[in-house]
């Protein structure tokens, strides 16, 4: 397996860090794998822009950062303008619908879905933060390296108290939204 | 200002890497710093090691890996074994007093700090988790790039609602620690 390179944008508050957070720490499951999990901050990242950056591989990670993405993901139109072209060939970007479809197009070789993220967060789970779950359900569709179990204990693990139901019901409604579309 | 390394080490569930976070997002109050934050696992890091890094600076960060930790925490022995000797001239070793200072030695021009770290989180705080916002406080001493005001703002916005009294009477605590003794 070639490394694999996982990016999470968006705007502040929408949860992208602690995605990347139960993404790495669900590889901790897998006793073969090696994961670095990174945010970075810049001044050009002020103004609220968020993201957070996976690589796993079955072999140690020298270059810890994201070249090009295998899974992007973005919940806000700037992210996808600025993100949206430094996809690897066979990749795919996962954009809430919202604002994604009209003028973006991916590169050549990459699959494209716009999804309800931020809707079926807000209207099914009746909590708009879930929306970083949603998009965790529907990265876990092309994330063969990882199990889904692992993903649902990292879940569990790691999202505040109480607030474990919501956010497991907000990961299958993104498993589902790839499940009933792909 | 050369960038500052700053690595956070213990056992899982110490908050190492919620620390890690907060001081990350610290520096989004400074308009001017660049800031990347990295976790790493590995199959050597199983068995309950946590490790975040932190890494800040004036200039954009090619290189997102701590070579040498400028400030160095350690919260279990096994961690001040693995990485106590990675630490850059001028550096500062920070660890509980717990299990450090007997047979630790560090490198040439490395102050060492043994301190009441946890200690502190159970008998003065009451909650043995916040150890990871009193090592914080601790860190604080050593950091001029990033204010104490901002790293109070940072914190009480990432720990769990209803904790932030107890985060910040902990992350205050660390900070006497180090009032007191240097």
């Amino acid at each position: 397996m070639k490394r694999k390179e996982i990016r999470l944008s968006g705007a502040g508050g929408q949860g992208m860090i602690l995605a990347g957070i139960i993404l790495a720490e669900s590889s901790l499951f897998d006793p073969e794998l090696y994961v670095v999990q990174t945010q970075s901050y810049g001044p050009e990242s002020r103004g609220g822009a968020s993201r957070a950056e996976v690589i796993v591989s079955r072999e140690p990670i020298d270059y810890p950062k994201v070249v090009k993405a295998d899974i992007l993901v973005c919940l806000t139109a700037e992210s996808l303008e600025k993100y949206g072209q430094e996809v690897a060939e066979g990749g795919v970007v996962i954009a809430d619908d919202s604002f994604a479809g009209e003028d973006y197009i991916p590169p050549e070789g990459v699959d494209f879905y716009s999804l309800p993220i931020i809707a079926k967060a807000r209207e099914e789970i009746g909590l708009e933060v879930t929306a970083n779950m949603v998009a965790l359900g529907a990265v876990d569709h092309f994330l063969s390296e990882i199990d889904s179990e692992c993903l649902e204990q990292a879940i569990e693990k790691r999202v505040p108290g109480g607030t474990e139901e919501k956010n497991m019901a907000a990961f299958r409604a993104g498993q589902q939204l790839l499940a009933a579309r792909v």
